[in-house]
């Protein structure tokens, strides 16, 4: 390494001019730091800091009153101080992605010494893995030394929304080098999120890595679509400018000339037309989390010929055309919808697969469902676990749905 | 927009459920706004601080002593508090791209409205774009209107290196929907960098699109390696795990077999394997900034045959084999070089183009070279901007240096 020593030796004279770029203002803290027992602490310099706290849902929740009644939120913990570094070990963790923030005198801050994070529509956090054992949630969500698949930023046209959308497509580990044609899974986030989110929050990418290469899962290409129907791409990669997300996506732009669903079969065949896909519904999945569960639920009644493996994640599900009329507020069901739901299971779906975590505020509306799903004696299959309306639900459903496909 | 709507009313029902991931912990607060006169104004809630500062580019540098003499950092204005919320406008700004960061009672923050920011090394700051009229750098580096290139992280094996590795790959629009073969130009970024840094910092993909759209730059693939030799990828994105980064690269990870301008041949060989490309030296281009200048003259230098256009971005030269004694050191210039850079130009490459800012801290290295090309009588393009050792010059270094690309 002679080379690269010397070679840094030389700008290491130099360093301070950097300061223009903020180069070098990084420092030696380690923060947060995973412990060999899988307790993990984090550190903070604030001399002047009277009160520094960390929230993260590594800590248990804590319910509290708002104007809609009890609701649970991430607890809060305490670092304590010495000589300005503020410190805090949290308990043994289970293996799990982590998120979390400090909270300095009263106001939310991210850990300036980890380079890791997630947005959330506008918000940021700082976030860790713990991992124990070669297949846990911590090791599934980790990029490990397996061979890696490539993630691309496509750019198609869809006819039917007038607009050019960008999705983000995983291809395999080996897609490149071979001549193998590969079936789809659709993959659709929730309100609030974008193209970005399943790879980001959802590690999508590590999650088929580390399936694949551990042979639970069919080889497959994975393609994560925009669902705001009035955003071309992601807050910042489209014309709109450096917009402030928002839940209800680009408030301000103009609105769409037609919906997620109608134009999903522009996406179909943009994949089909420049990936080596094998087609035909058998080898055609598609999920979704939240209004992405909605999505799925939508694109797969109102193209029954498309999808063999339908999944819906926490899936905000509505039993008309307009998605307003909801089954939890005993509307009556659409007879287009009723007809449509008929003809989807006519044609007997290889999966039909429901998930939800029993405090989740869909819990409700899915149960409805499942009510209606009974009564008309439409086989599909359930998964309940813990947990509410979150990311580290719709890992453990994407990595489940996707050991089902295409076997 | 009904469906929609009733679709997002249905969820704001729920909202506070949502608390554990912060998914609504936005405001309306809109920090920076970018006023019609490209006045900026940053807002920040911080009732209980003493004192809010914001450091950013687009306040005049400012001299201040250190332990290697006088060195110049950014400006540090003061906001305003009324009722807890700090303001601060600038001046009217020229067409930019600007970086800035808060400054609360002596620490350091990023703008917690402001979901748009860049990673350099292990520090992150948040960014805005100012522009005024078509074909500014502000609007250069902005995503306009214009059909887009995909942008795709890829993961390739060096025989040299012995590894898979990662780079960043942008095909320009239209690309997938052409038999056209095209040229490429290899695009590498500095010390502390990775496969991540042209992209975000150096707004490769805005530039390259705006170029190409507008019919200034040939349609051209651009291949941006990671010229850290024993890193897989960007850190967090290899089986390193979530490291600290460092200026060093990934400091505790194995030694590589080899180096970056070695491997450099598994490169080209990937690419032209794996994209419909234009061949031969003619369609080659190679450039890079600081230590990928470096790598640049390094790798053209080894390889005469390869490259026909070689642009040196504020480049750490190294008048050796080992890259260690310098020109500016006065020290002798290793024979093995003198015979390459005789190889090297007998072959004349269309363009060898230099490029620093009068402030950089390579100034004195890049004359020194200039110097000994003038007395070979070896011809290069030199440019000379304003300022130091930072990425406003090497995104304009790009814009001026991809033109000349091929033509």
């Amino acid at each position: 390494m002679k080379k690269t020593f010397l070679f840094l030796a030389f700008f290491a004279i130099f360093v301070p001019v950097f300061a223009q770029q903020a180069l070098f203002s990084g420092t030696d803290i380690i923060s947060p730091e995973i412990n060999p027992d899988n307790s993990v602490t984090f550190r903070f310099v604030a001399p002047k800091a009277v009160k520094v706290q960390v929230t993260g849902d590594f800590l248990p929740m804590v319910k509290t009153k708002s104007p809609f009644g009890e609701v649970e939120s991430a607890g809060v913990a305490d670092l304590k101080e010495e000589n300005g570094m503020w410190t805090y070990t949290t308990n043994v963790l289970e293996p799990e992605l982590y998120s979390y923030k400090f909270i300095v005198d009263g106001r939310e801050e991210l850990d300036p010494n980890n380079v890791y994070m997630n947005r959330d529509i506008a918000s940021y956090t700082n976030m860790f893995i713990v991992k124990k054992t070669a297949g846990d949630k911590g090791d599934l969500y980790s990029v490990n030394d397996v061979p890696h698949g490539n993630v691309a930023k496509v750019w198609y046209y869809s006819p039917t929304l007038q607009i050019n959308r960008r999705m983000t497509v995983y291809t395999p580990a080996g897609y490149e080098d071979s001549k193998e044609k590969l079936p789809v899974l659709y993959l659709l986030h929730g309100a609030g999120g974008d193209e970005d989110a399943w790879p980001t929050l959802g590690r999508a990418a590590q999650i088929m890595d580390n399936l694949i290469a551990s042979g639970k899962c069919k080889k497959m290409i994975v393609v994560m679509t925009n669902g705001n129907a009035n955003c071309e791409a992601a807050p910042g990669e489209w014309s709109a400018g450096m917009y402030k997300p928002s839940f209800m996506g680009h408030t301000t732009g103009k609105k769409p000339i037609s919906t997620m669903q109608a134009h999903f079969p522009d996406v179909v065949k943009y994949i089909e037309n420049h990936y080596r896909t094998l087609t035909g519904k058998k080898n055609r999945a598609i999920c979704g989390l939240s209004m992405g569960g909605g999505h799925s639920y939508m694109i797969s009644r109102d193209f029954p010929d498309m999808f063999n493996y339908i999944g819906l994640f926490s899936a905000a599900i509505a039993m008309n055309q307009e998605g307003a009329e909801l089954t939890m507020e005993n509307k009556s069901v659409d007879p287009k919808t009723e007809e449509q739901l008929k003809t989807l299971f006519a044609k007997k779906p290889a999966l039909y697969w429901i998930a939800i975590g029993n405090t989740d505020f869909l819990y409700k509306n899915n149960a409805d469902y499942r009510k209606y799903l009974d009564e008309k004696g439409y086989p599909y299959e359930y998964v309940e676990t813990d947990g509410g309306h979150i990311w580290r639900n719709w890992r453990i459903y994407l990595t489940t749905f996707a050991q089902r496909l295409f076997k």
